[in-house]
């Protein structure tokens, strides 16, 4: 059977082979293996809703099948059989949850066991906003697209019996439970429990409440129920023990935690069939206002037309010419990749759940969640301080709010609980960076008392565990932590570095030199024997025996989360001029820091040590070192294919890197308002910045020897000969162009 | 610690010190014992909430525990450990099902675990509307009293960490699942899956919503979710797998299948939090309006004393005077029992749900729900047309409106589900009956239809399976059924002479015709060897080898549901002169029928054969025979203690058979208008009949002879001898005198 494609998508065909807009550029495949567990399901710019094709489930798919492994992603590009479309998702995450609300359509008879319904597909088409595949099976073409808040799609049914399956037992979330309900032949209305990310605070465990309608009423509907199977004396008596049940005609709620609902239709022809699905973190009245505000009266080809007008006037705030077709590729889809996550938490309406107890709040501007803030602290909030910054200074606002709800800044909040996934206290380097770059209509004051209470708190800081040790000894000890002693160290350091910062611009000049000093604690974890840096015990000797590569591949140690001494001794930024000096000066550093490259144990796929490769323009000399390694890495680990992300995106923490990388500049000291060069991968980059911020500038990046690999010879600013390799954030924003060649 | 009694409460006491009202006489601890499955919860009368302590969880209670045998009852009089009040219950049924919405107050940490929290009790106290304990393990004292759709509970704490839990996960219910959300300090709202009544028909399983409303705002409040345990390498990762665990503060739905919510309060001294639950089976909003509507505003002791007055305007339309005291508890008690179902289904705004899909349906008179007609229709009904045909007539409506919404009459229906639990086709039997009495104000064509299509669908048909050899044979064959061929025979028999007595009223003579010769193919099935009835194979031949024996005690057996010949045989009450001519004229026929009470056979617990007594009424000279027995069988079954009731209560119809019996007059034929007479046990019994249905005539039955036990001299009606033991409907509502001496 042969599916038409729509006059609208024809003319989005058409307008891009005339001139390729950003949004032509961007192959949602890209991370889709490799662990990049980003999806190729359509989601608008920092959308709630997202129907992402769910391939993880059934032993079709090992070894890449969700129980069998800790896996993290609704969908696995080499995996082949799909059990439906989850509509809420993360990308880029290390741990699995959510991948809930999972539709399907089939025809024939009612199965609702998804081993049993299961389908491999093919002709899989993922752009901006879209996605399609036929689902061999069942003949049945699929094809999605989002609003903010709402998944849409339209499955293509052909001739005879149909059905549209709502499963809510099914989900990448480790949690359980859920309640639905039909409430008439075009719409269905259920709530389905997640939480217990990275398996841990189940305790936080939440609802995620939607609304389905469709575009034709049911013939039949129903719900199903598979119970738990009863032990004992009664369950001779249960001839269904344990037998999932249909419920024809049911309208009532059904609840548990293998439950499920359908449309059911009977089609004399083939019939397109839409369905929305609005999602809601707060209640069922607001999934549907959500559904009815954003897509009510509206056409799926209408949705996905205006989906991709918003992501192209997003990704054209960054125009570039030349380079390859791949590197545009890989450039827009890593800047598609930072535009996803955070996103946004609240309803049309402004509602939005309070921290942890849930109750209903309301907010003015966006209230963002998924702060995976160990690794966006590092690139994407300053890519969005930069580009975006109406969305950064609303995710600092969030931050805010999340602050007054829960007594404490973000450290891996999700949808308003906080995770405490991972160490150290990066919202306030974030604030402070977000701040020193002109971003400061949010209220300082708070975010500052707020910083200053993570950094003094001794007891029951959920943000800082072993500030005593910290704060009187300098640092975490093998006996404070049995996980990353050196690292946390270090982290404490960014974050106190960052307030140090705060404190000088706020004039607070106590704190200043408080902080300052406490922010080069680490020096006293630098042992001279191995020139790294190596964890102590509570009695100040070093950990012996110490061997600097255990950490690597994330393996467990005392000293280093996700890491070794490689990866973490030159995370410093704010004090790479004092490191030289522990490391004999410049010349050591330079060498010590080529080592790690040398002898393997360079990461590209974890955060502590990305900024690496910048640290060579540290050395008067060295800076080629950093502009060959940026290419050689780009090359290498960013691809337009699916394992085009070097491993988990780390909500975009990844692409942004690559984002800035490509356009030669980068934030290698995330409290400091100021960037490194490197030779830009595109021969003009034209960044479009913010009216507001930044009244509307426009900066213009060029270079006329990107395809060369010589050192860049000269670096010119609106004209004029710029010495250094690093550019302040201020004369970057007011820059016309900068030319590096 | 000692608790004062309330004022109101001394109030009570001391009116009905003065002078006992029926509500006095009422001991609802009556069948809590030996299986008669009622509770001794506060009840309004025909109530959709009732609020019973639950003592039938954990090995305390063995062997009356209910997950390790067949128990159908929340609580069991001789059981000691006690779990909580459920907030719905069925009284006197067979089968396991509702026993949900638990409470249950504690002291000192919350604990979620019901064989933790549980605790024996003391000073218990069940008066009609009112129920009262004292926790032992808590030093807390329950008292609980309803209205129509809301528990009203009030709990004495002591000083101290008090919790008032509500456990969702608990319930005498096989069906789990549910879904609850603190909604303020001072209110939680949920949703309880119930359903597969009798270990049957899952599909049917539907929602219970709930809302509970607290005197006090609770200084914490906190849901509770247990959850499945996790299997394979995630379980490995989970360190909560499978474990309780508790979200304070948390306002959210939680959804699972062993969930609960609980409120909190630190006490300075003794304090009483009163707590209301109302319940609706449509919506969260009408269990909310069920609530403010029947409870706003009103206090404990005011709901109590408007439940006990609103009883006693019920109980008082039988007055009774002379007989003992125990005796007027017994028939109080059995009146009480009469008028809990049928029980109320829709809200106060008239909704209820439809049948099986549960859409929303709104009722103008009472929708009643729990119709256990293979019981009822024997002589509950009957008692209903005489002293509440207010009620019957919105029974029988009842029946119509389900035969509207499923295109069937009830068989055993519950809470608009049809359990199809027992045989035979009995609504119609209730409704000719109704009608036949003057009881007229429902669509009796529509009725009629009805019953002609369960009597004439051949296929498909869930009131009489096996109509076809029915109909062709004129019984059913050991091939049709292989459980009770010969007394489903007997109840199509009775069905069809309900049909053929409905027909002639509305002058439908060939219907008349057909059914009342349908009526009597029982006859086919009277085997001349045995005297007794006995199946026939497909081919006509008798069942062989045959012991008629058989099928005492439940056993289950080819000819007879419940029972065995000796049971069975005299259950043509509509042929009882048939019956005599089969079994060679009236002599044989009585010797027969004393057979059954000399061997032993008679069977006081179940339905069949409880109106063999009066048969004898049929025998001219043996009158005496029934008076004797019943006065015999009242002695030996009815009494004034949890025993009190030979067995299971039948949804009242044990209860039913008491009342009447204690009258002196019993429906023996249950679809013709008239009743067998014998000795009452009271010398004066005054019927205030319906102003309505019976211009509110009074209806006095008078007896000088209650005390000895000779047979009956002389009946008197209106002052005039009458010379029959039977009295016709008609004769009795238009009498103001029956004197039976």
């Amino acid at each position: 059977m042969q599916y038409k494609l729509t006059v609208v998508f024809l003319l989005i065909f058409s307008i891009s082979w005339a001139q390729k807009s950003p949004v032509d550029y961007v192959n949602p495949f890209i991370g889709t293996s490799n662990f990049g567990t980003t999806n190729p399901g359509p989601i608008a710019v920092r959308g709630m809703a997202n129907v992402s094709p769910f391939n993880v489930a059934g032993p079709q798919n090992l070894p890449l099948e969700k129980d069998s492994r800790w896996l993290s992603t609704p969908y696995v590009h080499e995996n082949t059989f799909l059990t439906g479309f989850s509509h809420v998702n993360l990308s880029g995450v290390g741990c699995p949850e959510l991948g809930v609300i999972l539709t399907m359509p089939t025809t024939g008879k009612i199965i609702t066991d998804h081993l049993e319904y299961g389908s491999t597909y093919s002709n899989e088409i993922s752009q901006v906003g879209y996605y399609s595949n036929v689902l061999d099976k069942y003949n049945i073409k699929v094809e999605a697209t989002a609003t903010t808040r709402v998944g849409v799609s339209k499955y293509s049914f052909p001739a005879g019996e149909s059905n549209i399956l709502l499963n809510l037992g099914l989900g990448l979330t480790n949690e359980e439970g859920a309640n639905v309900k039909v409430v008439s032949a075009t719409e269905i209305e259920g709530v389905r429990s997640v939480g217990s990310f990275c398996y841990y605070k189940p305790e936080e465990a939440y609802p995620v409440y939607f609304v389905a309608r469709f575009s034709k009423a049911a013939d039949e509907f129903g719900v199903w129920k598979k119970p738990t199977t009863y032990k004992g004396v009664e369950s001779e008596w249960m001839g269904y023990n344990g037998k999932t049940r249909l419920m024809k005609g049911f309208t009532k709620e059904v609840v548990g935690d293998s439950i499920g609902a359908y449309m059911r239709y009977n089609f004399d022809s083939p019939t397109q069939v839409e369905m929305k699905i609005g999602i809601s973190y707060v209640s069922l009245d607001n999934a549907r206002e959500n559904l009815e505000k954003e897509t009510l009266d509206r056409t799926f080809d209408g949705i996905l037309l205006d989906a991709r007008k918003e992501w192209n006037q997003y990704l054209s705030k960054i125009e570039v010419e030349g380079g390859s077709e791949e590197d545009k590729t890989v450039f827009y889809t890593a800047l598609y990749h930072t535009l996803i996550h955070p996103n946004t938490l609240n309803d049309v309406n402004g509602d939005y759940p309070k921290m942890k107890t849930r109750e209903t709040l309301k907010t003015k501007g966006t209230r963002y969640t998924v702060f995976s803030l160990w690794d966006t602290y590092r690139n994407l909030h300053q890519l969005m301080s930069l580009v975006y910054p109406k969305q950064q200074s609303d995710m600092v606002k969030s931050m805010l709010q999340i602050y007054d709800e829960s007594g404490w800044l973000p450290k891996w909040e999700l949808n308003a609980t906080e995770t405490t996934t991972m160490v150290g206290d990066p919202a306030g380097i974030i604030i402070a960076d977000t701040y020193l770059k002109g971003i400061r209509d949010f209220d300082v004051e708070k975010a500052y008392k707020a910083m200053l209470k993570s950094a003094g708190q001794l007891k029951d800081n959920p943000l800082r565990p072993g500030l005593q040790d910290y704060i009187t000894k300098g640092y975490l000890t093998t006996k404070t932590t049995n996980s990353g002693s050196v690292s946390t160290t270090q982290e404490y350091n960014i974050a106190d570095y960052a307030i140090a910062q705060l404190a000088k611009e706020m004039g607070e000049q106590s704190d200043y030199k408080r902080f300052g000093k406490r922010a080069i604690s680490y020096r006293k974890l630098f042992d001279k024997e191995f020139n790294l840096l190596r964890p102590r015990n509570d009695d100040g000797s070093w950990l012996t025996p110490y061997n600097p590569e255990s950490g690597a591949n994330f393996e467990k140690n005392l000293g280093f989360i996700e890491g070794n001494a490689w990866q973490y001794t030159f995370m410093v930024p704010h004090d790479i001029k004092g490191l030289m000096k522990l490391m004999g000066g410049p010349k050591p550093f330079a060498q010590r820091l080529q080592d790690v490259f040398d002898k393997g144990q360079f990461d590209m796929a974890n955060e502590p040590d990305i900024a690496y490769p910048y640290l060579f323009n540290y050395v008067k000399g060295k800076e080629y070192r950093a502009q060959k390694l940026v290419s050689d890495l780009l090359d290498e680990h960013f691809k337009n294919s699916p394992d085009g992300i070097p491993g988990n995106d780390d909500t975009g923490t990844m692409s942004a890197w690559a984002v800035f990388s490509m356009m030669g500049i980068y934030p290698v000291n995330p409290a400091a308002p100021m960037y490194a060069l490197v030779k830009p991968k595109f021969d003009k980059i034209t960044i479009h910045l913010d009216d507001e911020y930044y009244k509307g500038r426009k900066l213009v990046i060029l270079s006329n020897t990107v395809e060369n690999k010589e050192p860049i010879g000269e670096i010119l600013i609106n004209g004029k000969p710029h010495k250094e390799y690093f550019i302040s954030h201020k004369k970057l924003v007011n820059a016309s162009k900068i030319q590096i060649d």
